[in-house]
């Protein structure tokens, strides 16, 4: 028999009752019931229940047995008696009676149980991470994790795409964020950089003429963390193809995200027909760029009801150039109660607060009135405008902001969020998707007055050479992200692949032709000899492994995270580095002035 | 019609003719045959044939095409007199007149012909790498790798492994190279380690209760470049199973590199049998723990021979302990220029020599004759008796070597690989593996006389706490290489999962308790919590794609490899960092002494 085991412990049931088998695992738990002691035996697969009464010369052993200690069993499979049997396990038609047991690896006294739900702090979950990661529930999302990872690369090879592997350690690469440096011994005093995403070099690798890659590619950024985004290194389903336009990256990795979603989504239901959203209509309608269409408020700009009116302070906003009044509709939402709650939220969330609407039934059943304050200022003239606009009635409300967009909008949609949300609104147990296209090229910065890229400096401008020749802020790139349920869970664009139009577009931003070539070299020398048209994305994998998995931290997706300062309390990352090292490297720390 | 084309360049065939098509790709050959162009252009799939004559409003346009202009064209596609059909290529019982043509991306002067075999300096080839890879042998070979890691991967899910990716921003992990370190900003002064191998996490994961682990693992060590070792990053396909024993590792890896073999192999022969054979025997039969068994030379033990024997060099060696003489066996090598040429082999590779003897047809037909000094100094029985014990024959020679083995075991090793070389005793077209096992758990540093780990730490003794109480020289580990034509491909071990045999195993190597917890206090804490017996290995996946590529320098099977010097050249690595990174980090760099 083998050494450790004959079955796992999620492999026997009632037609293995008689045999004598061998099973090896956890204590997940020891009962004793008046002389007999059960254990129930786990391992990766499943549990198997054990016992041994006094009869049985593992009997002693057992009874002193801690729980999570490591041991092997032999024994002879007993069919339960039908009462007895546990539908919940794949092993509940079967027990097992010990007649040997030894212990494979003992346990101390545990800092953190496997067994049961007790909440435990994060730095002691991240310090015994090997004893967390026992928990079904940490189990289970490892287990989703990987299957979703293998699922990814099937479908990609199955389009047609083959996996490459790019350099990890390389130069920096300029996707906006601080780079990972690693000091180089051969070359004292020269860096390398970790790739913040391979993004130059699937570039490089449509220009040497393989058509269609994939990688499922560490990516590393040196930020400050938070829930969504690890503090150092993240992975994404990374993709590039050649001779392509925007639609037929849509076409490519659409099938690989829905499939996925569909086959790890637990039932939600899966959008197949995903709309293209504008940047500017989904921060008019959603207040964001990655918007929730679960939930299915629709903003509308209504300055015309406004501008003029009774309601001064709107009117006054108005007056002042760049300036709107955006509504919520909020259907259902149609009490006082209501609206002041989410006027509470507004200022909570830092507003003066957001002046409504609402309309109930007038007293004495004599038909629709609106209430609010400014419904009465502005008459109801407008007010049956506005709720003719929204497509209101009876019992909904509508939700004010005004002044520059950028000032409210992202309170705005955290405010449409609530809304949603609060009425019961927001549809559960479904993912929905939509392509936001069309973003802006260029940005300017309010205070310096200074035009930037908004976003990655390589998409080609629509339009290409002859727009960049008039009003930057009016260029749009080919550059989309795809939003699921209020989370950017994939970005990409069509490469600028020339180099004539790339130094223009760095042009505008103030970039000389000389600080191009320095930063990108290797790319823009590369485009030199013949580039093809090309385009692609990356999709967020512990982002959209979150989302199945229905949890609201990183974390809880990734084998071993750091915690929030960036540290492995497990391993003791980062630590000091002998003398001897820094010597190797002639780098010297400096102390704190 | 998209925007770029219709078909690749390798979809055309006669059922096209007449079709009108779209085709992108690179301009790869343009051939101009009295007045009528002929273009190959190539795209990743294949080359298809597309032409001009001066009614083609695309002619002039053409004319001008620099090699490796992107373009894109529409035509006609014409199926070919059958006598210019080419059946080398799927597209060649057609060609495509061209109607229109567009240049998608011009190319400037080649650095570097894509068409042709004409051969390129290494640095040329790596600073123009993008334009290297669009030739045939690197696309080959990059696909080949691609597919390599997708089977393998395709296989280790198959037998019920899951892939799991473990962190790269990590701690110093214990392989014995040396460490890429990444300073932190957070945390200045102090360091993170790129993983030299996922050792330590997937040993954690057995220990967190998964049970079947691999993954294709990014390894970073910072070492010395040579020709089939990366300076930087290499892959290996890891993996780690709970409750095994070696035979089990072995069961479970070796369908796996066997049918990675057979599958890309290019119908080479493949052995199915994988014969276990000592480290000491390897050492004592091949002179290396990495054997090319395609060679059937064994080396034998021939001391007793020697001993007291008239060769006085020999004799003399033999007074001194430690010492033996042995002997290679080279069948067909006996002439006197054969050997002649073998000694002077062994003088160029820093031994006095390699004395031997031959077996001919005596003059005259009177039988066989040993031939050469060695003979004649120990005369006719012992000669005898030599031939006897390796098996020789007329025709036949064999070599001798004396000392320590350790002073010539390696050149002996070289020396059969050149006997088998020569002789055309090594097998052609075949794959040849064997299991490596039983290795020293420790050596002794000749020098300092100090005891110390041979090769990995964490192994399991064979004996366990008992074997420890011996001689720490005698003690075998569980520590297994997998080698194949004279490459060590896979390595593992079953680990030492018991914290009181680890502590004991480290105090043999000088290695006291706190400092075991000090360097290696993750694992260490995590064995005390119920620990399961595991093991597993580590597949070197550049190494295994250079052998099935035919290639005998690792850069030829990575995407974007380092030069010699540890340099990027393409996109310029390592680099100086900006003052502002220094300071962020807190580091500064120390000039030179």
């Amino acid at each position: 028999m083998h050494a450790y085991r004959s079955h796992t412990c999620a492999d026997l049931n009632k037609s293995h009752a008689g045999e004598t088998v061998r099973l090896a695992g956890w204590v997940h738990r020891v009962r004793d019931h008046g002389g007999v002691l059960f254990v129930d035996l786990r391992d990766h697969y499943g549990l198997t229940q054990v016992l041994a009464d006094s009869d049985s010369p593992a009997f002693k052993a057992i009874e002193r047995l801690k729980a999570e200690t490591v041991i092997r069993v032999d024994g002879r499979v007993k069919a339960r008696d039908s009462a007895l049997v546990n539908p919940k396990i794949p092993t509940g038609e079967i027990e097992v009676y010990v007649t040997d047991m030894e212990v494979l690896g003992p346990a101390d006294e545990l800092p953190l149980l496997v067994f049961g739900d007790q909440e435990y702090p994060e730095e002691t979950r991240l310090a015994y991470r090997f004893l967390d990661l026992r928990r079904e529930r940490l189990q289970r999302n490892m287990m989703l994790r990987s299957r979703v990872v293998k699922s990814m690369r099937d479908r990609m090879w199955a389009a047609g795409f083959s996996e490459f592997q790019t350099p990890i350690i390389t130069a920096s690469s300029p996707e906006g964020a601080r780079d990972f440096l690693v000091p180089s011994r051969l070359h004292p005093g020269k860096f390398y950089a970790l790739p913040q995403a391979p993004q130059q070099f699937k570039q490089l690798i449509m220009v040497a003429g393989f058509d269609r890659y994939f990688q499922i590619a560490p990516c590393f950024r040196d930020e400050d963390p938070r829930a969504d985004r690890s503090p150092t290194d993240f992975y994404q389903l990374d993709m590039e193809m050649s001779f392509v336009e925007q639609e037929d990256v849509f076409a490519a990795i659409q099938p690989v995200v829905q499939g996925v979603f569909e086959e790890f989504g637990g039932g939600h239901k899966v959008d197949a027909v995903w709309p293209r959203i504008s940047y500017k209509d989904a921060a008019l309608w959603y207040g964001t760029d990655k918007p929730d269409l679960r939930n299915p408020i629709k903003m509308a700009r209504v300055s015309e009801h406004f501008a003029g009116s009774g309601f001064a302070i709107f009117a006054k906003i108005l007056e002042s150039e760049g300036t709107e009044i955006r509504a919520i509709p909020a259907p259902g939402g149609g009490s006082r109660k209501f609206c002041d709650r989410m006027n509470a939220f507004a200022q909570k969330e830092g507003l003066p607060g957001m002046g409504y609407i609402f309309w109930r039934e007038a007293e004495g059943g004599a038909g629709l009135e609106a209430a609010g304050p400014i419904a009465k200022n502005i008459g109801p003239e407008r007010t049956e405008a506005i709720r003719h606009q929204l497509g209101l009635g009876k019992g909904d409300a509508a939700f004010f902001l005004g002044g520059r967009a950028d000032q409210f909008e992202a309170v705005a949609g955290r405010a449409r969020n609530e809304i949603g949300r609060e009425l019961g609104l927001t549809e559960e147990n479904a993912f929905r998707f939509a392509w936001i296209v069309d973003f802006p090229m260029y940005e300017k910065d309010p205070e310096t007055e200074r035009v930037d890229f908004s976003h990655n400096p390589f998409s080609m401008p629509q339009g290409g050479m002859e727009v960049l020749d008039g009003d930057p802020l009016e260029v749009l790139g080919y550059q989309y992200d795809l939003a699921c349920n209020g989370y950017e869970i994939v970005s990409g664009a069509i490469r600028n692949h020339r180099p004539d139009v790339m130094f223009k577009a760095f042009e505008l931003a103030g970039y000389p032709k000389e600080e191009v070539e320095k930063r990108f070299g290797g790319m823009v020398k590369a485009f030199r000899y013949g580039a093809p048209p090309h385009g692609g994305c990356a999709a967020g994998i512990d982002r959209i492994v979150m989302l199945l998995a229905d949890e609201a931290n990183i974390r809880e997706v990734i084998m071993f995270p750091m915690n929030q300062r960036a540290e492995d309390l497990m391993m003791g990352a980062p630590s000091e580095p002998t003398n001897e090292q820094l010597r190797e490297l002639r780098l010297r720390v400096v102390s704190k002035e």
